[in-house]
């Protein structure tokens, strides 16, 4: 069975033809164009899939959304401006075929979970560090959405609740976010820059503007001290969240995704480490979470749409 | 359909009969007389399970069990000192009727989620607030419970991630269940009780062992400003771990169970509020999750055992 997935961003849509195993058969992408209205977008996404569906057999059309999504509904969109939008409804009166709708993380969580990084797992919490920290939990081959339509936000999840910890996108303080994205891991390379104007911080930036989210790891990997000790802090706080994570969910694996997961193994084997003793019963446990990186790269989005068509889920 | 749920306790062991909606029929306990044989606490279970199903038709027992349970498996319990005891296959064995097993502060959050207060939900996260912070996950009637065997252990979710919190029993600082449990709440009364001597903490607790958790909650209605202060910042604590809860399953209900509990609206109304400003995107959420006490009280526990047995899940 053929299904077409569709990951909208702000920037661009992509949208590709996908077999069951998750295998893209052929892609296809076109610039979002904001502002515009949602039928106007939503126009363009149709003649993508169109295109897509071309002398093929296609079942369905599942589509990872920005914001709040709410059934085949878009209840709020920041990316997008849109409020209460019935994408799916729009689209498939377009296509003639059954659409759903999901939130963009998530919907990449689920193409990590069933194609990526944990095929073949009973469950997956997949956790983005980019701007922000999202993410999406798939338990059993499901996506976790809530009674209330918003998506699994683990990036909101308060770690440190002082009234001095570091103010959220979100307007708390403290959240898994704001210690665990790579904005956070930007914000404390820079201060250590300034703090130790003679580490190889400042040497591998040599203005702020230039610190970015391999600058610790660099350093660190130099013997710099002050760049060590970020990646440990930044360590620190990943590993807190991701063990709570594990004591809350259990799941097979914790999958990584964005910009600071391209650190791989440099990253991965000091948070094992670092994760193992924080996680409740963990001396008398028979299995182990796995924690490692995604797999789909920029491909999670369009390729966990279309298995969410493939699942018949909205 | 009638079933069994036997709640095994380090003290006592209840068994009731039950049948489909949730309701009790008739109920029998015993004690567990530990320390012996985990073979000897189990042939006493089947005892109960025998007198309750004379002249019945019975479809299966539930237990709930305290400790790490993975399939009919006691992995680790602390309390009963087991460990990988096959106590569904044990039991299964003596009573020639299918045996399903939960940890138990798990499978009375079943019990509540089915039966109690989320009868009807789609999904509960259910908190209770004793000694420690417990609590279980129902997403769509089923329980999580997770890859690695070990239950939803909301309790041990660090969300004061400093060096200076209070220590968990887990070993970790800051967990929930450090600030949240009817525990913690004693000992921020203590504490406030000693700092402000002229406090109405001192009238109601003339001694330090005297404190429990009800002393700052009446203490606050007589308008006592320590009190009050205690009941703030316990409230605080707790409404950062629900709205973290919140944040990560979106659930439709909340349900609180335990000591602290017992103060009803008296705690929940401070909580509502405080919670609110702390879900992400509560600003477009159509639907909000209901924040409520449980229902079933000491029962939830064989309740929640006997639906275990009545959905037929391990």
């Amino acid at each position: 069975m053929k299904t077409i997935g569709v990951d909208l961003g702000g920037t661009n849509m992509k949208a590709a033809l996908v077999d069951e195993t998750g295998q893209v058969l052929q892609e296809i992408s076109a610039p979002t164009n904001l502002p515009r209205p949602a039928e106007a977008v939503c126009d363009d996404i149709a003649a993508l899939c169109l295109a897509l569906s071309q002398d093929q057999q296609v079942a369905g059309i599942g589509v990872g959304c920005p914001g709040t999504v709410d059934g085949g509904v878009v209840r709020y969109s920041n990316n997008l401006a849109w409020h209460d939008f019935d994408m799916a409804g729009y689209l498939r009166q377009k296509l003639d075929l059954p659409v759903y709708l999901g939130n963009d993380a998530n919907v990449a969580a689920l193409g990590e979970a069933l194609a990526g990084c944990a095929k073949g797992a009973e469950s997956a919490v997949i956790i983005t560090l980019g701007t922000g920290v999202g993410g999406g939990v798939v338990l059993d081959g499901k996506l976790l959405t809530g009674y209330t339509g918003a998506a699994a936000e683990p990036g909101h999840m308060v770690i440190l609740g002082t009234s001095e910890a570091p103010l959220c996108t979100c307007g708390r303080r403290g959240c898994f976010e704001s210690l665990a994205s790579a904005t956070a891991l930007i914000r404390m390379t820079r201060e250590a820059r300034r703090t130790h104007p003679d580490s190889a911080l400042n040497t591998l930036a040599p203005e702020e503007n230039d610190v970015n989210g391999r600058t610790a790891f660099d350093a660190a990997a130099m013997g710099d001290t002050a760049g060590k000790a970020v990646v440990e802090q930044y360590t620190t706080y990943l590993a807190m969240g991701i063990a709570n994570l594990i004591n809350i969910f259990f799941p097979e694996v914790v999958g990584l995704s964005g910009g600071v997961a391209n650190q791989g193994e440099n990253l991965l084997q000091p948070l094992r480490a670092a994760v193992e003793p924080l996680v409740f019963g963990n001396e008398f446990a028979k299995k182990k979470t796995r924690i490692t990186t995604c797999t789909l790269g920029y491909r999670a989005g369009v390729i966990g749409a279309a298995m969410l068509a493939q699942r018949g889920e909205a």
